[in-house]
């Protein structure tokens, strides 16, 4: 029985969290919050839930949003067991980083390493009084500095450098929270058909949210400070560009 | 006989860098461009070097800044063969990555990520009508995601942060411009006593330049996106946090 909060919950892989963690039994997931700048379609999930999934508005751009959600999700909730920072941007740059904008990556940055670190810093109070202690940040195996030459002609550089940045703050976290007891860890999710991975991705939304709630599920103070890879059954072999075997990733 | 460019030169490693290339033979060192946003002390070098060093003014946050020194350095200079990136800003955070202020990280992000991309892409056109092709960016040990629990208690996260994302920056460029022949890396240049270094550090910013100057001489395509320690003679095999070894430096 755990609580549970998505951010960037109104569609691609937040959406499929929310609904895949809506559709576990209650000895599993307690309450879903799903929080979003704009809501799209997350009421009528709200409705259908009776009372499982609240939305929240929040900007994770924005302090005064942040704290307003705070706010409320302590007087709804009072604390919580596990918080996935989903909420990001991409940014496609079609030259490579030579033709990256400027201002561009001053945005994806702010969006995907400040706006995680603000929410992250403002839940603490609730996830310190959580049994859980989990903080799962959504990253991407395009992060790791190791396997660069993998990706080189993935045309998202701004994309790849906020999520180098956001594993640094997540070790950051996992090391500074390692006494408490919380699992702080970063999660590539997969090369998912969304919005954001185009229509010729490997996986479904939902197959990347259940691989990602099957670690999360099993997350205890082992997985603190690691950057982990889903696991996908009949993908641990794939002989393509990607491998969803569940091992962590190198950095 | 190298055209050098070096950001961030008006004090500290900068600085350092300016003084230590001035020092060099001409066969060495043809001409220094010494860029900063405040010329300090400069002004006094460029005097003493005779023609040698020129400085520019170059906020590396402004991109119409980047674009007069750019249009400025064509005209007095034609090309150039080694651009370092060292421009940069730290930030002291006493409580951690807990206790970081949002702004602050979008900041230094800012300067060290976005600075170095704007100054990069706006001398490219100069840096491949040199003859050299170097891109070298001032990175840290502490960037290192391999190495980070080596310096978890150092109370620069916003920082850390920016240079692992600098990072990837620079493996990018490197990916991007191996077929030009460009030589663009990343350096520690160790824990020097610099304002951001503090009086308590391993080695003067003299060394620290000298060390880096070693290995921009030497290097070539060999090095292309490689992240490198300087080797400082004594400290090969120091058994303090730091070793300054000149090897390869793990990501």
């Amino acid at each position: 029985m755990a609580s549970y909060l998505v951010t960037g919950a109104s569609r691609g892989l937040g959406l499929a969290l929310v609904q895949q963690l809506a559709a576990r039994p209650a000895t599993e997931v307690a309450s879903i919050v799903a929080t979003a700048r704009q809501p799209r379609e997350l009421p009528s999930l709200v409705e259908a839930s009776r009372g499982r999934i609240a939305y929240v508005p929040l900007d994770t751009t924005s302090a005064s949003s942040v704290a307003e959600a705070v706010d409320r999700i302590q007087r709804t909730h009072g604390n919580l067991d596990v918080l996935i920072n989903n909420a990001g941007v991409g940014s496609y740059t079609r030259g490579g980083v030579t033709e990256m904008d400027a201002t561009d990556l001053t945005d994806v940055m702010n969006t995907n390493v400040t706006g995680t670190h603000r929410v992250t810093q403002a839940f603490l109070p609730l996830l310190r009084r959580g049994t859980r202690k989990s903080i799962v940040n959504i990253s991407t195996t395009m992060a790791s500095l190791d396997k660069a030459q993998t990706y080189k002609d993935m045309p998202v550089p701004a994309y790849r450098i906020s999520k180098a940045a956001l594993n640094m703050l997540t070790v950051q976290y996992a090391h500074a929270l390692a006494d408490e007891g919380f699992a702080c860890f970063a999660v590539s999710p997969g090369w998912l058909r969304t919005d954001l991975g185009g229509s010729r991705a490997d996986l479904s939304a939902e197959q990347g949210a259940d691989a990602v709630l099957d670690i999360v599920r099993e997350a205890n103070t082992a997985q603190n400070g690691k950057f982990l890879n889903v696991r996908v059954p009949g993908w641990e072999n794939h002989e393509g560009l990607n491998q969803y075997d569940g091992r962590e990733l190198p950095w």
